[in-house]
């Protein structure tokens, strides 16, 4: 992972390949190993005017030649790349490849920011009728507190405990802790949804190489979809295809929800970290507000989320983001996250969601 | 495959949804069978302000739950696409999968159009500089002129045929022909490209199904890179890229390019089919531009290439480009390209570029 945050000086090719080439290095092998590159970038053409984002990574990284597979999936894509180059190792078609993700969002004004990542709703019954995204989760998050009773600080602890996380993640955006109070009188983003409940605008990249040997195995890595606008769903505080890419992943690796010892959800809005707790079946429905103020999901608690600093904290280039919840789990593993290691662990989980739901990938780790 | 064209009153989804239930019907396949969808869109973010296509696609074709993974690689997304389902269907992850490809271009000026495509080329070494894509071909059809005697008005012969052949299909966006006085007095666009050397601004989509059975099989699917800007490679007259993918593609086919019955290459401007017709083995170097002259790419040549009518006849609408050069050459395989029916077929190929060559993939297929 390359530092995550306002990386003023630093260009969209040169966080990739920055990221690349540490993975490179970690991996320890030579660039000639990489038989394929899959790549994640949420919309290159309207951040920096670049589309066509493959051939350019392969020729910065001295890899021209071999194939650059990008693709998206709104906040998901990240994911999308890992379902991918999982899919091509078990395929058997190459035997190393590498994963990799990036955006630069700051090279636009705040309000162009907004309107490209609210691409990512429905434009026809959404977007054009002012919709947006955090205006959705804020819809999520008023439905949650009325059938569930969470409440507002229990979502502000989202916040809290991924920001002390983040503070002792070197490559976090924000390395620091935050207070409830300042999160709860933050600006007002969507009532009920502030201006600290929600990811930032990021720049950096991520990258991993993936291979069918290892100490840390990909048990497996689903997706599934659902609406992509919000109001076709039946219930608006279960993201139905984290539930179903769950289901299948679990299935897949031979594993139950409380098997996962440690977790990487895709907090893009704090309201987001708790339904999903939920939908992945670690906490029962309508639980996950209670067990993030009681610290289950902190550092000390039964299962520690986000310990990275989610996109809260360690910030959220959009493509970057599911390779980098990919990077904690894999570095967790190993024992190699320094001042958050948790200890004892076999079995690790990343979900990433894109939009409000329409998309989801789960996939679970295992040690070897 | 949906009507190509300037289609005002069709929307970017109805298209996809449109192309992807003919595709199933065709299979005579419930849509319950499909577990997996690739789709293939250039930059819908720009041209119709959405992103995050795959869930409102899974979600218009009565998909919901199924995994949609969009792709893109420029003008190639539609042939990357397929490359990712038939990685999946070689995986045995699942057995049943659609590939689609969509772009609704005219919902925006044509100003703005060039501006979308040309995000294809190198932002910060191309297109800052005033670089077009037909720009960076016409810069290879001179260099293609000066070093092997390629004439002006065998470029033009290419436009003639193919818009000879997209008269004989009814889903082309022409469907007349054109001649070459025409052509050779068209404006001029870059010199020596002219207006009615390149392929037309499209709306239009196309669909495929993949399964592990059928009558046709695709019996290799490779892709490959080259560097992104044009001035980064040694000989501008051929693309590497085109070059490696198609040995690769041979080389798992186990054929020669001699085997091959009927191509559907790209021609984004009519250079293109010339420079991918040689360095797909076809013809010799240089020798690309007389064999159009003399008919043996035409419907009754030795090699009849883009009987669809290809990008320039019938449309480029750019994400469905690629599967639309493989619904031809499994129409033809398959005898049911009607008045464009090439006879004895055994083998047939597609070749997709992204950009001026920056990447590339070559699909061949074979009746089984």
């Amino acid at each position: 992972m390359t530092k995550f945050g306002e990386l003023w000086t630093r260009s969209y090719r040169e966080l990739i390949v920055e990221a690349g080439l540490k993975a490179l290095e970690d991996a320890e092998l030579p660039g000639e190993s990489i038989k394929c590159l899959y790549l994640a970038s949420m919309g290159p053409g309207m951040w920096v005017s670049q589309e066509h984002v493959g051939p350019m990574i392969a020729e910065q990284t001295g890899l021209i030649n071999v194939p650059v597979v990008r693709v998206e999936s709104g906040c998901a894509s990240g994911a999308v790349a890992l379902h991918q180059a999982f899919i091509d190792i078990a395929s058997g078609k190459h035997d190393v490849v590498v994963v990799g993700g990036v955006e630069k969002m700051t090279d636009v004004g705040a309000k162009e920011a907004s309107s490209i990542v609210d691409t990512m709703l429905d434009h026809e019954w959404e977007t054009v009728f002012g919709g947006t995204l955090t205006g959705l989760y804020a819809m999520m998050a008023r439905r949650h507190m009325h059938d569930y009773g969470t409440t507002r600080e229990q979502m502000a602890q989202v916040a809290v405990k991924n920001h002390h996380n983040g503070s002792l993640n070197p490559l976090a955006q924000f390395g620091r802790e935050i207070g409830a109070d300042k999160i709860l009188s933050a600006p007002m983003l969507a009532d009920p949804l502030r201006m600290l409940d929600r990811a930032p605008i990021s720049d950096g990249s991520a990258a991993l190489v993936l291979s069918s040997k290892g100490d840390v195995e990909i048990s497996a890595c689903e997706m599934a979809t659902s609406s992509l606008a919000l109001h076709s769903r039946e219930d608006i505080t279960t993201m139905i295809s984290v539930v179903r890419s769950s289901q299948r992943a679990y299935e897949a690796a031979g594993i139950r929800p409380r098997d996962i010892g440690i977790a990487e959800l895709h907090d893009y809005c704090t309201i987001g970290e708790i339904i999903e707790s939920e939908d992945l079946g670690f906490f029962e429905k309508g639980e996950g507000g209670k067990m993030v103020e009681e610290g289950e999901t902190s550092l000390s608690g039964i299962l520690p989320i986000n310990t990275s600093g989610g996109l809260k904290s360690r910030g959220h280039p959009i493509g970057a983001t599911g390779v980098a919840q990919a990077v904690e789990i894999y570095d967790q593993l190993m024992g190699r996250a320094n001042g958050r290691q948790i200890e004892s662990l076999d079995h690790g989980l990343c979900c990433s969601v894109g939009g409000s739901g329409g998309s989801a990938v789960v996939s679970t780790f295992k040690r070897r």
